[in-house]
């Protein structure tokens, strides 16, 4: 193992080699679906900060890390696959959703196949006592009770503030909270500090999310190279149009009424203080956040990385700082 | 574990109480459609198949192999769930489906967290060196993949007969290897032997789907205590009825105008000889079973359990021998 160790470029490159393979590679009746989704490949925000908290004290990363952040890569791109089947989402990544494309049946089979593929990789780690340590399955079900809870507040504009927390919660920070987890179990740090990096990505989770939900109201579909503009008119009612509605009574009036233009909403998250609390909430989770890296066991150059994904999660992966 | 030691038929009660806990005991936000699930509770014939195949010495079995089959009647729960929002279908067990009931979005998610108690329950094994030597995994990928086959081939009336029990070898026959072996592994017997539990599972697997096949020509509603006279209604097209095309000409030009009656199949399969084909191939496998039965290191009790699945298998559920 200690020889096969590298640099966390390596790393990152390495994982996203193996998620293509396991993508090409798929046997021939489903390839072209596989092969497909390969077509436009995601950021891998996820694997990457698996792999910074898997970082050891020579500043290298071990050949299970890799293996655990394919898995964590795959599983992500199982849900997506049938979240769209849910969603009835058209695009994906720039490209047709594959359920657009091929159907929802087709989707279904591919989402649940992409799930053995994430659990065979996870399966191939060598050290399984750690891999044992994270409980994947108890966070996957956490995510598909996030997507639950999240389908069956479709279109609930009577949703509170609490409510949307413990969705995204499931839905986005249980993965995150895995990746960070699940990194540093590889990694082999000490209870006391797999507790930190357990929060850490927790926050992480939670920051990425409240960013994107504020992201999808400020920015065009070119500068944020992603579907934007469209939670609301998918039915999922975010944090600052929530906040907007308990300012602007009118506001729920219009949307009851399904008379709510898309000029309004934007207006009315920023004019209400929507993005701006969604932002300070973001903040708070942010400062914690940066508390724990700070107290991590861990030496400045692996603290710096840890602090580039958090400002990655909290400004946008464009890394604008605003 | 030596302690836990218990008798099949405890055994037995001992999965259908864990399934039944895991289905009633899930969080409240899914409580709903998991109670609804055990409303119409299956037959357990692969935890019964698992369960026989991990009987020691003594004719007891341990409770890793009562996890195992717990987690076997989990994924298959799971794999009918997904498939029922797959082939569209209404009934299953004698009540409405799930996707049916509660929409195709929530029978989507629900059979992904099914998926997931399943994954737990099994990592909960205590041996995983035993569990590691199944790889559960690869036969869920198996599975998958001849779910995906069978939905290509959907109302596809020109199959072969290769294609087809290719198909059902990833389809049923998969499940079946994996539950065989998975016993035998957590039974703790030797390569020489676990080898031929796994092809007594395939071969006990093929053997069920061609009796199944058979039976949904045959019975009545009532007789079978299942759906029958379906197949062919939702695109499954099987060996019978392959069989009979490959006879008669005229009844393949009939299914391509879509003008074949139930009434002309059923007599078609049989006047055919799709029928008794289906059977003699089914006579194959099971003296091939019964040959490895009679070549396991097993005492006669052990072999006269193992029987009784097999001709539970062969002669359908109801155990009639015509």
């Amino acid at each position: 193992m200690t020889n096969d160790r590298v640099l966390i470029n390596d790393a990152f490159e390495n994982v996203k080699a193996e998620v293509e393979k396991a993508l090409s590679s798929s046997p021939s009746i489903i390839k072209s679906y596989t092969h497909y989704l390969s077509l436009a490949r995601g950021k891998f925000i996820r694997a990457y900060a698996l792999l910074t908290c898997s970082l050891d004290s020579d500043n290298k990363i071990n050949t299970d890390a890799v293996k655990l952040a394919t898995a964590v890569e795959l599983l992500h791109l199982a849900t997506l696959v049938h979240d769209d089947v849910i969603d009835n989402a058209d695009t994906r990544r720039g490209i047709d959703t594959l359920q657009k494309r091929f159907g929802k049946r087709t989707a279904v089979i591919c989402g649940d196949y992409l799930f053995c593929l994430a659990i065979k990789k996870a399966s191939e780690i060598s050290d399984q006592s750690k891999f044992k340590k994270l409980d994947l399955a108890l966070y996957m079900e956490k995510i598909c009770l996030g997507e639950l809870n999240q389908h069956i507040n479709n279109n609930n504009i009577d949703l509170s503030m609490r409510q949307y927390l413990k969705i995204i919660s499931g839905k986005t920070a249980a993965l995150f909270e895995a990746s960070c987890y699940g990194g540093a179990c590889v990694g082999g740090f000490d209870n006391s500090e797999l507790k930190k990096y357990k929060r850490f990505g927790r926050y992480l989770g939670m920051i990425f999310q409240l960013t994107d939900d504020c992201i999808d109201f400020e920015e065009t579909k070119a500068n944020a190279k992603k579907p934007v503009q469209s939670d609301y008119e998918q039915g999922v009612i975010t944090l600052p149009l929530i906040y907007a509605f308990s300012q602007k009574d009118q506001l729920k009036s219009k949307a009851k009424a399904k008379r709510l233009s898309r000029e309004e909403i934007n207006a009315s998250v920023a004019s209400s203080g929507g993005l701006k609390l969604t932002r300070l909430l973001s903040q708070r989770y942010y400062k914690k956040a940066a508390l724990i890296i700070d107290d991590l066991n861990a030496d400045k150059s692996k603290k710096n990385i840890l602090m580039e994904v958090l400002d990655k999660a909290f400004y946008g992966l464009q890394g604008k700082k605003t």
